[in-house]
């Protein structure tokens, strides 16, 4: 695997989208999404942006003996989403170091008419080794994941 | 640590009683605490019954290795609870074996007037070694905490 | 809206399957799943099985006021799922009641290789009001559509 | 009850402390809290800060039709926490206007031999109509209640 002179965030920015339906699970008494679970439904939708870039998290850790845990997030909460609702969610590259990344992410809601912001954060992922938690640096092969131009947008020759 | 010629279920089949405050994270947007969440509450009182016999999980891990899953749960719902009520979860061993115990647990709403039944559940639970999750025999010292008197309710002499 | 003289479980026990992935959020600090978290698969799996029968809950409740709730639930647990691993869900009526009906779920874990039980549960399902949530009779129209052949496996002519 | 002439958000900055258990419920796969979950540990220490400053939630809503939701958060991660941890959450008033008020809320480690600061947020509160959730003023005896002195800690003469 050849990797390239430099990491180019411009490719690997381009937005990954994932769909997450509402479920009972998600919802509270006041009958809208709770807080915290879009933190949840933005953890999803790293996980299939890493995913389509090849890195399965799971097999990171067993080959690497690291992983990706959030040293910070934050969440603007605009318009409440309910049971039943289609939310879009969008992940894209704000910024990426030797040994963290911060991400956008979005959630949109699905209608028939469109799309209606529901909220929006910022979550910055740190790498770190398995043991002990301790920061370290992203591990080569996956900056190079990170930055590749993503396989299913790139023309192929 | 010396070992009780045979384990007495009726001993630590004393009931325990551990309080659970209903929080928005528990409700769902038909006003009233998502059903998967009991088997939540009834997982709290049993690691706070096991703390209260001396067992603590973490602990527990690192010293052999292995540690209690669920084989088995079965809940019946018979009133709704909502949110800022005070469920009172009590437990108490129905069976008690050489790598598995039966546990029956009930959540109770606590109101000025009394109590009112919310769901009972029968909780089966193995030892399994950490490293392949293979069932394993409760190791002699948990199987001994297991079958104690409870040390809050035994007259002292 | 014309109803069928009689139901017929017959044709609605058509297995209905649905994929879930299992992420951070689903897992515990034992490296598996969560056991209450396949009460929350099982609830995605059988509110997809609504929608497949034409039955939305937020329009059923603004329709008719009622909602299902879970009146029992049990759960076998057969062996760990991971992180990453994806689950495959299948839902089937057992019984069929006037004002519940019981459904027979189970999770099988999906490998190159085949399937693996993972988990099987049972789940009794009643209509309530939805103001006091007061058992009440299934109303005519989601009968009919829990009874009705599924509509992408019926042959047309 | 005399409602002070004007609020004072100095009184009830008082920090309130709420202690938080760290069950499996509460681990991921990592060994460590999932990070959303901390979002909900603020959420418990702030329903009980409101209700010790005489605030139900669900009475709220009854006798004025409106609730408090969450309109941003943030949280910044310092050290992981593991299933047994206790948790003390402080929550204090940063700011207070009319139809908001911003709460920064920490969780530190209890250790026999002192703190540790695991994470630290901030969380903007607005209050909204129940039926709508549009933003509201909050009603004059929850302001009042907010800026009022502690019960438990004023001294009484």
């Amino acid at each position: 695997m050849t990797r390239p002179a430099a990491p180019d965030p411009a490719a690997a920015a381009a937005p990954h989208h994932w769909l997450v339906r509402v479920y009972w699970e998600d919802t509270d008494a006041g009958g809208i999404v709770y807080y915290a679970n879009y933190l949840k439904f933005f953890e999803r939708a790293r996980t299939e942006w890493l995913r389509r870039l090849g890195l399965q998290q799971q097999a990171l850790r067993e080959a690497t003996g690291g992983m990706f845990v959030v040293g910070a997030a934050q969440v603007r909460y605009l318009h409440p989403a309910r049971l039943d609702d289609q939310l879009l969610v969008e992940t894209r590259i704000a910024a990426l170091g030797r040994a963290t990344l911060e991400l956008e992410q979005t959630a949109q809601r699905m209608d028939p008419h469109g799309l209606t912001p529901i909220c929006e954060g910022r979550v910055r992922i740190g790498w770190v080794q398995g043991a002990d938690l301790r920061p370290a640096r992203i591990p080569p092969a996956v900056l190079q994941a990170l930055t590749q131009p993503d396989p299913a947008t790139t023309p192929r020759r």
